[in-house]
């Protein structure tokens, strides 16, 4: 008997999806009818994203388990319709985009590259920056995407700290965590990753107060949710030269208004959201796995815990 | 009796230099004399850089080595009043600043970061590069400085292959060889990094032929030497579109003058000659380890073979 698997991430992503998804499907022996429609008492895995226009999950009786296209599950969590198992994303292939994208701007503010890309005097002026050996990094936020992304800095040479909720501990890395440890991992750090999730608790994280935990002259790279910072403090510290420059990927509301003032600032580069995007083979693979692990009566991977948020 | 040691490198080095030169011969337990005077008779070891006033080694008749403080030694290997051993300068200092700012520039042109960084009309446009794994870089020129290159862009797992004058084998780098090898070599580029000597053989190696068979759309990344790259046929390949961009680091004059083409085209990136700064400390290092051979009787490190030209 074949599986109603639900394809209720937003429909423009059908397109992309649907061959990949089934492919993945077949090649772990698994029969699946997947649709955009199907009747709601006979699916039996919903394929979600948290922006889908299915929001109450009451009628999915037979349903076993919600299956997020994306990392980011807040858009979600609270929803009190959804009683079911509810597991994130965690695809190696966008961990690898994140990796790359993290690394590159790193690597761009590490070198002061900016001074050469835009250059209309024309100046030549040799300037020598420290080794990577010589210059802090610090990430906020070491779960999957914060660790891998450690481990290509790490490579590069980096000196790395990092943040997290609670106490853990990375090799290679100087961890720091809870509300006490953030002064001392920021006050190090001349560049700050942020990658931590959207919670209550992380929610402008990055505020008056921390920014000016951080040494003058810090770059701020934010890959990971538009709400850990508050966009009037990082405006601010960049007018007084507490932060040299940003390049922020996430929003609180996206696309980026054209009237807000991130686009204007000279010192901050806006990306379009696309540091961590998720790849249609690699994430329809994971995908699969957990529809497999669910019909073997395994334990589904990268449940959400509803309580933390992530 | 303490050894002479000429400080013949550029006057206005001297300043950084003598602190960390002096350092290192305490080091070594040896007894120098460094200067910037010293009667040519007296001296047993010339610090040297090809832009320095000293043309004519004859007077320096006890001389045992010149010993080079960069890498490129083609401002010398023609100077025929040079008899004694010359050594270029392999520092892992230098070597390091080398390999992060080419990783920084192939991570650039990889993530299309420009696009960004400047974005005048705030354009909102998601777009997806492939994954470093993905992408090919050809590396022309293979020695310490490519090899080292070529390890960083491992880790970060793009598509790597290489040319050099002479067969040979590197792991983890489709290899190619000689005059009939380059075209292969380039026909799959998507990324070129130019790390090759100036010699007879690679000037010009990049011309209007050349830069045809990269694929359309290649970018250029030159830390190498100014000579490597026909300017001409360059701006007419960014013209045509063959080349997408390009970020060029030496030039075959320097400072680039101000009427050169490539300080307008918006296609290309001017950076002052900095890829590879020599690093005072780890260099000074160098130098003192090859007076100890000199003198310890061992064989010199880095030594330059006249006749090939590096």
């Amino acid at each position: 008997m074949s599986l109603n698997v639900l394809f209720a991430a937003h429909a423009d992503r059908w397109g992309a999806y649907r061959a990949p998804l089934q492919d993945a499907f077949s090649a772990l022996d698994l029969d699946v009818n997947l649709a955009l429609d199907l009747p709601p008492a006979e699916v039996d895995y919903i394929i979600y994203a948290p922006n889908s226009p299915l929001q109450d999950f009451a009628p999915y009786t037979r349903a076993k388990a919600v299956l997020n296209l994306w990392a980011g599950v807040e858009g979600v969590t609270k929803n009190t319709t959804l009683t079911i198992p509810l597991a994130r994303m965690v695809d190696p292939g966008m961990t690898k985009s994140m990796t790359e994208w993290v690394a590159g701007h790193v690597m761009r503010y590490h070198l002061g590259m900016d001074r050469h890309i835009v250059n209309p005097d024309h100046i030549w002026a040799p300037h020598t920056p420290p080794l990577a050996s010589e210059r802090s990094v610090c990430i906020l936020g070491m779960g999957e995407l914060g660790g891998a992304v450690a481990q290509v800095l790490g490579m590069l040479d980096f000196k790395l700290s990092g943040w997290s909720r609670r106490a853990k501990s990375v090799d290679g890395v100087v961890m720091h965590h809870g509300d006490m440890g953030l002064k001392d991992a920021l006050s190090n750090a001349q560049i700050v990753v942020l990658l931590l999730p959207d919670t209550a608790q992380t929610e402008n994280i990055l505020n008056a107060e921390s920014l000016g935990w951080l040494p003058k002259g810090a770059f701020i790279i934010n890959p990971g949710r538009g709400p850990l910072i508050e966009d009037q403090a990082l405006l601010e510290a960049l007018d007084s030269g507490q932060v040299a420059q940003a390049t922020l990927d996430v929003f609180r509301v996206e696309p980026l208004p054209q009237d807000h003032p991130f686009w204007t600032d000279p010192r901050v580069t806006v990306t379009p959201h696309i540091a961590a995007e998720t790849r249609e083979h690699t994430a329809s693979q994971v995908i699969a796995q957990n529809v497999w692990r669910g019909e073997a009566g395994e334990p589904f991977l990268y449940l959400v815990d509803r309580d933390s948020g992530y």
